[in-house]
Protein backbone atom coordinates (compact mmCIF):
# COMPACT_ATOMS: atom_id res chain seq x y z
CA UNK A 1 0.00 0.00 0.00
CA UNK A 2 2.73 3.00 0.83
CA UNK A 3 4.40 1.53 -2.33
CA UNK A 4 1.53 2.33 -4.17
CA UNK A 5 0.74 5.74 -2.97
CA UNK A 6 4.88 5.98 -2.85
CA UNK A 7 4.26 5.03 -6.85
CA UNK A 8 0.89 7.97 -7.50
CA UNK A 9 3.30 10.84 -5.79
CA UNK A 10 6.12 10.17 -7.70
CA UNK A 11 3.60 10.24 -11.05
CA UNK A 12 2.22 13.34 -9.53
CA UNK A 13 6.04 14.79 -9.46
CA UNK A 14 6.71 14.24 -13.11
CA UNK A 15 3.48 15.65 -13.95
CA UNK A 16 4.37 18.39 -12.53
CA UNK A 17 7.83 18.84 -13.92
CA UNK A 18 6.21 18.84 -17.44
CA UNK A 19 4.04 21.40 -16.78
CA UNK A 20 6.97 23.24 -15.80
CA UNK A 21 8.79 22.45 -18.82
CA UNK A 22 5.65 23.63 -21.00
CA UNK A 23 4.91 26.75 -18.59
CA UNK A 24 8.46 27.80 -19.44
CA UNK A 25 8.07 27.62 -23.24
CA UNK A 26 5.31 30.31 -22.85
CA UNK A 27 2.24 27.96 -22.98
CA UNK A 28 -0.81 27.85 -20.96
CA UNK A 29 -0.84 24.45 -19.11
CA UNK A 30 -3.22 23.23 -16.68
CA UNK A 31 -2.59 19.56 -14.38
CA UNK A 32 -5.93 17.60 -13.40
CA UNK A 33 -7.30 17.70 -10.34
CA UNK A 34 -5.78 14.77 -8.10
CA UNK A 35 -7.50 11.37 -8.66
CA UNK A 36 -11.02 11.31 -6.59
CA UNK A 37 -12.35 14.12 -8.67
CA UNK A 38 -10.57 12.88 -11.63
CA UNK A 39 -11.97 9.56 -12.05
CA UNK A 40 -15.94 10.13 -11.17
CA UNK A 41 -18.40 12.11 -13.78
CA UNK A 42 -16.02 13.86 -15.78
CA UNK A 43 -13.25 12.13 -18.27
CA UNK A 44 -10.59 14.29 -17.03
CA UNK A 45 -6.72 14.33 -19.03
CA UNK A 46 -3.32 14.14 -16.93
CA UNK A 47 -2.74 17.21 -18.46
CA UNK A 48 -4.06 20.11 -21.14
CA UNK A 49 -1.62 22.56 -22.51
CA UNK A 50 -2.65 25.54 -24.72
CA UNK A 51 -0.89 28.05 -26.65
CA UNK A 52 -2.28 30.46 -29.40
CA UNK A 53 -5.14 28.57 -29.56
CA UNK A 54 -3.71 25.14 -30.56
CA UNK A 55 -4.71 22.81 -27.88
CA UNK A 56 -3.39 19.78 -26.86
CA UNK A 57 -4.77 17.15 -24.19
CA UNK A 58 -2.05 15.06 -22.32
CA UNK A 59 -2.27 11.36 -21.02
CA UNK A 60 1.14 11.41 -18.95
CA UNK A 61 2.77 7.47 -18.86
CA UNK A 62 6.49 7.05 -17.32
CA UNK A 63 8.82 3.84 -17.04
CA UNK A 64 11.65 3.51 -15.42
CA UNK A 65 12.97 1.78 -18.19
CA UNK A 66 12.70 1.26 -22.21
CA UNK A 67 9.65 -0.35 -22.39
CA UNK A 68 6.00 -0.84 -23.85
CA UNK A 69 2.96 0.90 -22.42
CA UNK A 70 0.03 -0.34 -22.32
CA UNK A 71 -2.94 2.21 -22.24
CA UNK A 72 -6.73 0.68 -20.68
CA UNK A 73 -9.35 0.64 -23.23
CA UNK A 74 -11.40 3.06 -20.98
CA UNK A 75 -8.61 5.27 -20.37
CA UNK A 76 -8.28 6.02 -24.10
CA UNK A 77 -12.09 6.75 -24.46
CA UNK A 78 -12.03 9.40 -22.13
CA UNK A 79 -8.93 10.88 -23.95
CA UNK A 80 -10.61 10.59 -27.14
CA UNK A 81 -13.84 12.03 -25.82
CA UNK A 82 -12.01 15.43 -23.64
CA UNK A 83 -10.21 16.04 -27.07
CA UNK A 84 -13.34 15.21 -29.62
CA UNK A 85 -15.04 18.18 -27.10
CA UNK A 86 -12.25 20.38 -27.47
CA UNK A 87 -11.04 20.08 -30.33
CA UNK A 88 -7.47 19.47 -29.09
CA UNK A 89 -4.95 16.92 -30.32
CA UNK A 90 -4.97 14.11 -27.89
CA UNK A 91 -1.60 12.83 -27.27
CA UNK A 92 0.61 10.13 -24.89
CA UNK A 93 3.41 12.10 -22.88
CA UNK A 94 5.70 9.32 -22.50
CA UNK A 95 9.10 9.70 -20.61
CA UNK A 96 11.66 6.56 -19.85
CA UNK A 97 13.25 7.73 -16.31
CA UNK A 98 16.63 5.97 -17.43
CA UNK A 99 18.33 9.08 -19.39
CA UNK A 100 15.04 10.11 -22.19
CA UNK A 101 13.31 12.63 -22.53
CA UNK A 102 9.61 13.38 -22.81
CA UNK A 103 8.12 12.50 -26.20
CA UNK A 104 4.25 13.07 -27.53
CA UNK A 105 2.88 10.14 -29.62
CA UNK A 106 -0.24 10.91 -31.16
CA UNK A 107 -2.95 8.75 -30.22
CA UNK A 108 -3.82 7.49 -33.54
CA UNK A 109 -0.63 6.07 -33.94
CA UNK A 110 -1.37 3.70 -30.91
CA UNK A 111 -1.77 -0.32 -31.94
CA UNK A 112 -4.85 -2.03 -30.08
CA UNK A 113 -4.29 -5.63 -28.64
CA UNK A 114 -5.88 -8.76 -28.69
CA UNK A 115 -7.82 -7.35 -25.37
CA UNK A 116 -9.20 -4.59 -27.15
CA UNK A 117 -6.57 -2.26 -25.15
CA UNK A 118 -4.01 0.06 -26.70
CA UNK A 119 0.11 0.26 -26.62
CA UNK A 120 2.78 2.86 -26.70
CA UNK A 121 5.93 1.28 -28.14
CA UNK A 122 9.45 2.50 -27.58
CA UNK A 123 9.93 2.09 -31.16
CA UNK A 124 7.07 4.72 -31.08
CA UNK A 125 8.75 6.97 -28.35
CA UNK A 126 12.10 7.02 -31.09
CA UNK A 127 9.40 8.57 -33.61
CA UNK A 128 7.33 10.67 -30.98
CA UNK A 129 7.61 14.82 -31.03
CA UNK A 130 9.22 16.43 -28.69
CA UNK A 131 8.18 19.51 -27.03
CA UNK A 132 10.07 21.82 -29.62
CA UNK A 133 7.98 19.97 -31.90
CA UNK A 134 4.55 21.04 -30.62
CA UNK A 135 5.99 24.90 -29.46
CA UNK A 136 6.40 25.38 -33.29
CA UNK A 137 2.98 23.75 -34.02
CA UNK A 138 1.57 26.65 -32.25
CA UNK A 139 3.65 28.77 -33.91
CA UNK A 140 2.14 27.83 -36.91
CA UNK A 141 5.52 27.26 -38.58
CA UNK A 142 4.46 23.72 -39.73
CA UNK A 143 1.10 22.33 -39.89
CA UNK A 144 -0.26 19.46 -37.97
CA UNK A 145 -0.37 17.32 -41.12
CA UNK A 146 3.37 17.93 -41.59
CA UNK A 147 4.27 16.52 -38.35
CA UNK A 148 2.30 13.64 -37.96
CA UNK A 149 2.89 11.77 -41.15
CA UNK A 150 0.60 8.79 -41.29
CA UNK B 1 -11.19 27.88 10.79
CA UNK B 2 -13.97 25.84 10.87
CA UNK B 3 -15.54 28.43 8.62
CA UNK B 4 -12.97 28.93 6.68
CA UNK B 5 -12.69 25.29 5.36
CA UNK B 6 -16.34 24.88 5.65
CA UNK B 7 -16.17 28.33 2.59
CA UNK B 8 -13.66 26.54 0.94
CA UNK B 9 -15.46 23.28 0.31
CA UNK B 10 -18.44 25.39 -0.46
CA UNK B 11 -16.72 27.13 -3.10
CA UNK B 12 -15.21 23.77 -4.64
CA UNK B 13 -18.83 22.04 -4.67
CA UNK B 14 -19.86 25.29 -6.57
CA UNK B 15 -17.01 25.06 -8.88
CA UNK B 16 -18.25 21.18 -9.90
CA UNK B 17 -21.79 22.15 -10.79
CA UNK B 18 -20.18 24.84 -12.86
CA UNK B 19 -18.48 22.09 -14.45
CA UNK B 20 -20.83 19.84 -14.59
CA UNK B 21 -22.89 22.51 -16.36
CA UNK B 22 -20.37 23.01 -19.36
CA UNK B 23 -20.11 19.24 -19.73
CA UNK B 24 -23.94 18.61 -19.97
CA UNK B 25 -23.51 21.42 -22.81
CA UNK B 26 -21.18 19.52 -24.82
CA UNK B 27 -17.50 21.18 -23.42
CA UNK B 28 -14.46 19.67 -22.33
CA UNK B 29 -14.11 21.50 -19.17
CA UNK B 30 -11.52 20.99 -16.23
CA UNK B 31 -11.09 22.23 -12.50
CA UNK B 32 -8.06 23.57 -11.48
CA UNK B 33 -6.20 21.28 -8.56
CA UNK B 34 -6.83 22.38 -5.50
CA UNK B 35 -5.16 25.58 -3.72
CA UNK B 36 -1.65 24.24 -2.51
CA UNK B 37 -0.72 23.50 -6.29
CA UNK B 38 -2.66 26.13 -7.55
CA UNK B 39 -0.89 28.95 -5.73
CA UNK B 40 2.71 28.27 -6.89
CA UNK B 41 4.68 28.45 -9.66
CA UNK B 42 1.51 28.35 -12.16
CA UNK B 43 -0.84 30.54 -12.22
CA UNK B 44 -4.09 28.37 -12.70
CA UNK B 45 -7.81 29.85 -13.19
CA UNK B 46 -10.44 27.70 -11.05
CA UNK B 47 -11.74 26.33 -14.31
CA UNK B 48 -11.07 26.01 -18.50
CA UNK B 49 -14.28 25.07 -20.68
CA UNK B 50 -13.37 24.63 -24.30
CA UNK B 51 -15.59 23.80 -27.08
CA UNK B 52 -14.76 23.17 -31.09
CA UNK B 53 -11.58 25.23 -30.16
CA UNK B 54 -12.74 27.97 -28.17
CA UNK B 55 -11.27 28.27 -25.16
CA UNK B 56 -12.74 29.79 -21.96
CA UNK B 57 -10.28 30.98 -19.10
CA UNK B 58 -12.37 31.06 -16.25
CA UNK B 59 -12.49 32.54 -12.16
CA UNK B 60 -15.41 31.63 -10.43
CA UNK B 61 -16.96 33.73 -8.04
CA UNK B 62 -20.23 33.05 -5.76
CA UNK B 63 -22.10 35.39 -3.35
CA UNK B 64 -24.81 34.33 -0.72
CA UNK B 65 -26.81 37.65 -2.22
CA UNK B 66 -26.00 40.15 -4.83
CA UNK B 67 -23.73 42.32 -4.28
CA UNK B 68 -20.30 43.84 -5.33
CA UNK B 69 -17.52 41.06 -5.63
CA UNK B 70 -13.87 42.80 -5.72
CA UNK B 71 -11.11 40.70 -7.30
CA UNK B 72 -7.50 41.00 -6.21
CA UNK B 73 -5.11 42.57 -8.86
CA UNK B 74 -2.31 39.31 -8.07
CA UNK B 75 -5.59 37.09 -8.93
CA UNK B 76 -6.39 39.26 -12.15
CA UNK B 77 -2.72 39.08 -13.29
CA UNK B 78 -2.70 35.35 -12.82
CA UNK B 79 -6.03 35.01 -14.81
CA UNK B 80 -4.72 37.54 -17.57
CA UNK B 81 -2.07 35.71 -17.50
CA UNK B 82 -3.02 31.99 -18.23
CA UNK B 83 -5.45 33.87 -21.38
CA UNK B 84 -2.57 35.71 -22.69
CA UNK B 85 -0.56 32.32 -23.42
CA UNK B 86 -3.92 29.85 -24.32
CA UNK B 87 -5.39 32.64 -26.50
CA UNK B 88 -8.77 32.10 -24.47
CA UNK B 89 -11.18 34.80 -23.58
CA UNK B 90 -10.95 35.49 -19.16
CA UNK B 91 -13.86 35.40 -17.57
CA UNK B 92 -15.81 36.19 -14.48
CA UNK B 93 -18.30 33.48 -13.76
CA UNK B 94 -20.37 35.03 -10.81
CA UNK B 95 -23.31 33.10 -9.07
CA UNK B 96 -25.80 34.77 -6.27
CA UNK B 97 -26.85 32.09 -4.69
CA UNK B 98 -29.98 33.62 -3.74
CA UNK B 99 -32.19 32.53 -6.85
CA UNK B 100 -29.77 33.95 -9.67
CA UNK B 101 -27.77 31.55 -12.06
CA UNK B 102 -24.33 31.89 -13.73
CA UNK B 103 -23.15 35.01 -15.88
CA UNK B 104 -19.87 35.48 -17.46
CA UNK B 105 -18.34 38.62 -17.37
CA UNK B 106 -15.45 39.40 -19.62
CA UNK B 107 -13.04 41.28 -17.64
CA UNK B 108 -12.57 43.79 -19.83
CA UNK B 109 -15.62 45.10 -18.60
CA UNK B 110 -14.32 45.26 -14.70
CA UNK B 111 -13.72 48.47 -12.79
CA UNK B 112 -10.79 49.56 -11.16
CA UNK B 113 -10.81 50.10 -7.41
CA UNK B 114 -8.64 53.29 -5.67
CA UNK B 115 -6.50 50.76 -4.19
CA UNK B 116 -5.87 48.77 -7.56
CA UNK B 117 -8.02 45.85 -7.18
CA UNK B 118 -10.87 45.48 -9.75
CA UNK B 119 -14.73 44.83 -8.97
CA UNK B 120 -17.57 43.19 -10.95
CA UNK B 121 -21.04 44.94 -10.13
CA UNK B 122 -24.50 43.44 -9.65
CA UNK B 123 -25.34 45.65 -12.88
CA UNK B 124 -22.40 43.60 -14.52
CA UNK B 125 -23.98 40.65 -13.79
CA UNK B 126 -27.22 41.99 -15.25
CA UNK B 127 -25.26 42.32 -18.35
CA UNK B 128 -23.44 39.67 -18.19
CA UNK B 129 -23.34 36.41 -20.95
CA UNK B 130 -25.16 33.38 -20.11
CA UNK B 131 -24.05 29.76 -20.96
CA UNK B 132 -26.13 29.82 -23.71
CA UNK B 133 -24.53 32.86 -24.76
CA UNK B 134 -20.82 30.93 -24.44
CA UNK B 135 -22.47 27.66 -25.99
CA UNK B 136 -23.64 29.94 -29.13
CA UNK B 137 -20.05 31.49 -29.89
CA UNK B 138 -18.16 28.01 -29.86
CA UNK B 139 -20.96 26.86 -32.68
CA UNK B 140 -19.33 30.51 -34.42
CA UNK B 141 -23.20 31.76 -34.79
CA UNK B 142 -22.09 34.78 -33.38
CA UNK B 143 -18.85 36.80 -33.32
CA UNK B 144 -17.17 37.54 -30.06
CA UNK B 145 -17.51 41.21 -31.04
CA UNK B 146 -21.07 40.94 -31.41
CA UNK B 147 -21.78 39.43 -27.64
CA UNK B 148 -18.17 41.71 -26.27
CA UNK B 149 -20.19 45.19 -27.03
CA UNK B 150 -17.36 47.53 -25.75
Amino acid sequence: MKSKLHKKRLGFQRERELVRQFWKRGFACMRAPASGAKTKRTPYPDIVAIKNGRIFIIEVKTREKRSTVYIPNGQMLKLLEFSRRSGGLALIALKFIDGSGWRFIEVSKLERTRSGNWKVTPEMWDEGLTIEDLDRMCRGEKSLEEYIKS
